[in-house]
């Protein structure tokens, strides 16, 4: 019998705790849950027999250290500025580790103590990023192999409402941290690569520099660039790639809508306004537009965003309370980005029997034999209900299933590591297509980008 | 014989060691100017016999603190980030200090020293801040004195080039620092008060909120807010005014064009641009602008921004020849801030013979005896030659003469000070106008924040 220990419960564990809990006997495996929460700990008991829970407080070392000690591979569902001391107790005690998050730097500083002690320390294998590296790995090895030249990589991914729950104008409501979709695109200009030529989106413009995608069954979508295109150029091998782009996905329309909070200076989360506690909602939004001693605010908003009679936009905006003298703010000293938020929470969040959906899109060109060509594969995932999201889905299969092959040695390369390797993709992306997470390929000829599809 | 030590010879310094020099013997004192420059003092020992200079270098602590021991009082020309080394010598050695610089937090926390020994620390004493603070108070403290309330305060300022030497279509030139002028706006929401209600402008709407002051004999100006207009509320005792608004002058249009950099993205010093040695103006541009296979990039441009054939914003793009294809850029790793400058500096410095121009106007809007009442003061002042400039006049002159005024005992309120006080702005404002800085005033009805002279 091999130990996991997982570090962390949260909105993203439920699939995995009960994936590894129903393989527990067929591989096993015992598992283990540290969590501070005692009763996050009882109910997860309650629920599932064979579930191990423990109380971990990961600021205190000896019952860190325990816990470690006493498995053979840890998965840290922390967030992601706690995993460096659990790395480093695994690193001490010579124990695996897996988790969802970026590498950090100071996780990649561990890379040649963790290889030289054989083990292996499993990053970014959640969906996005996860799912995304493997799929795109999947494919581009695919084209190489055939002796095929990457032209041309774009990648989207979204956390979005199913269209069954999606019940507002905005077509869209929180799946995962409210906080990340408010101040998205923040902190620096957007950066890509298209057909050879470097571009730079200030954030001001991101929004409205979309690129649509069709998928089929589930209608048009857009996406929008993040802010670094070219993170992973060098690891998936496309230096020589004449376009590279990476981007979040929306239903069709959101991103001309919330241009408009963008606009009025509404996601800047970077000062704290005056007297929020006792501000309405219209006071907030008044705060960003020219004093009048005439005009509504209605009137002062449609002037200031250029807001036809007619247009969508605005019943968008009425939909959420915005204008409205009665609703408090009640927040103390908060910034703008903190009271749109609460705003928007009270709009858009998930209900009892909500379901989530999760899209990818990748776009892959390529040249073989002289011709062009082009690969899209998309996915799209839908949730059960509030606690077992698509969102959960994506990002805590893929998490277990990487675990148990590296508990089994079949994942075996050691140091600091993201899923791109053919033993890991190989058997997880098979895996995940048995649990419904499957990838829909179309082969068509290149498009190159695809200028149709851009809004200047 | 009382001995001024001036350190830091520079663009600011002209009328400032010419008044000096000039008024040595009548006031019996003695002129020392230390700069690590030996040619710089060289050459202002050649203009002036009366000025003894000295080689010094403000991080070898023995000559500084030769210096400072030998002097009655210090004026400090250094960038404001180097003052507080001098002001611990100051306090050390007891000698007054001036400065045109902003009171920095360190500077602030002298104050308790400073006042135990009976020393004046004089900052701010320049233009803005300087002459901006002692034409206010002046004005404020006048209707004070009649019973009068303030209700409204704007005070604008702009650094521009004289009517006489205005040759481009931006009706601007570089006088001062560019960079300043490339980043202003940078790092946070204008904030203000219009009438009791707090607004707030994020960067990219900032230079299209502006506001129209007319100025008798020099025409139409417009004004953008500046970061913090409420800075000085307290200090000025304008805590119960309904409008606070502090501005930067332009003339009309340039705040519209420049908005078009802003949109772009060209104004961002935050990340630095790909292989941007070789490349030229119109790759430049072409960095902001979407990919396109068929289109120029002057379509793409006119698109973007949404220019009209006969709009004179593009006659403003073209005349700075950002469309080239053969003039580089040829500056290493460089951010869009520091190209932009380079470009603009190609086509906006001043000629040998250009005069620049320096334009205040401050809006004063009161209740007294029931009836509310405004007045609006502006100055004007236009520089000699590309030495002898306005900016250097307005920010040398306050200098000098509250240092003679310090030395002779006039201005004495001891501590870390800056020139609200009726003893500093008395005598300072009466020499100014005999050299010329004349403020004008006009007397009218309250038009509270004016509608009509603001671009919604």
């Amino acid at each position: 019998m091999k130990n996991i220990l997982i570090i962390g419960i949260g909105k993203s564990t439920s699939y995995l705790i009960d994936y590894l809990s129903r393989k527990a006997e067929s591989r096993a495996i015992t598992i283990t849950v540290g969590d501070i929460n005692t009763d996050n700990l009882k109910a997860l008991q309650d629920s599932y027999g064979n579930i191990n829970g423990i109380p971990l407080d990961i600021f205190d070392r000896e019952q860190r250290e325990d816990a470690v000690k006493n498995a053979d591979l840890i998965i840290s569902m922390l967030p992601a500025r706690f995993h460096v001391q659990v790395a480093r107790d695994c690193i001490a005690y010579g124990k695996h580790l897996v988790t969802a998050s970026y590498v950090s730097e100071e996780m990649q500083a561990l890379d040649a103590e963790v290889r030289e002690k054989g083990l292996v320390f499993m990053n970014e294998i959640g969906l996005d990023p996860g799912i995304d590296h493997m799929s795109a790995m999947h494919v581009i090895d695919r084209i190489r192999d055939k002796g095929g030249k990457m032209l041309l990589f774009e990648s989207f991914c979204g956390g979005l409402v199913a269209p069954e729950s999606d019940t507002n104008l905005w077509n869209y409501k929180f799946t995962w941290n409210p906080r990340n979709v408010v101040v998205a695109g923040q902190g620096g200009a957007a950066k890509f690569i298209q057909e050879g030529t470097y571009k730079y989106i200030p954030y001001h413009k991101l929004f409205r520099r979309t690129e649509f995608l069709d998928v089929d069954g589930y209608g048009e979508f857009e996406g929008y660039a993040n802010r670094d295109s070219l993170k992973y150029r060098k690891a998936y091998g496309l230096e020589d790639a004449l376009t590279l782009y990476r981007g979040t996905m929306r239903r069709v329309g959101f991103s001309r809508a919330w241009n408009m909070f963008v606009q009025l200076g509404m996601t800047d989360d970077s000062y704290v306004m005056d007297d929020t506690e006792n501000m309405s909602y219209r006071d907030f939004v008044n705060a960003f537009l020219p004093y009048s001693p005439t005009d509504s605010v209605e009137l002062k908003m449609r002037h200031y965003l250029k807001i036809d009679q007619d247009d969508i936009m605005w019943e968008k905006l009425e939909e959420l309370g915005l204008f409205s003298a009665e609703r408090k703010v009640g927040l103390k000293d908060a910034t703008p980005a903190q009271i749109l938020q609460k705003i928007l929470e009270e709009s858009w969040s998930l209900e009892e029997n909500d379901k989530d959906m999760i899209v990818m899109y990748h776009k892959f060109g390529y040249e073989l034999d002289g011709k062009k060509s082009q690969i899209d594969a998309s996915m799209v995932v839908i949730g059960e209900d509030r606690k077992f999201t698509a969102m959960a889905k994506t990002v805590g299969l893929p998490v277990a299933m990487a675990a148990l092959q590296i508990l089994e040695g079949k994942i075996n390369t050691p140091g600091v590591q993201i899923p791109i390797r053919r033993e890991v993709y190989t058997p997880i992306l098979k895996e995940l297509e048995e649990q419904g997470v499957i990838f829909r390929e179309k082969e068509g000829a290149y498009t190159g980008y695809d200028l149709h599809n851009v809004v200047g």
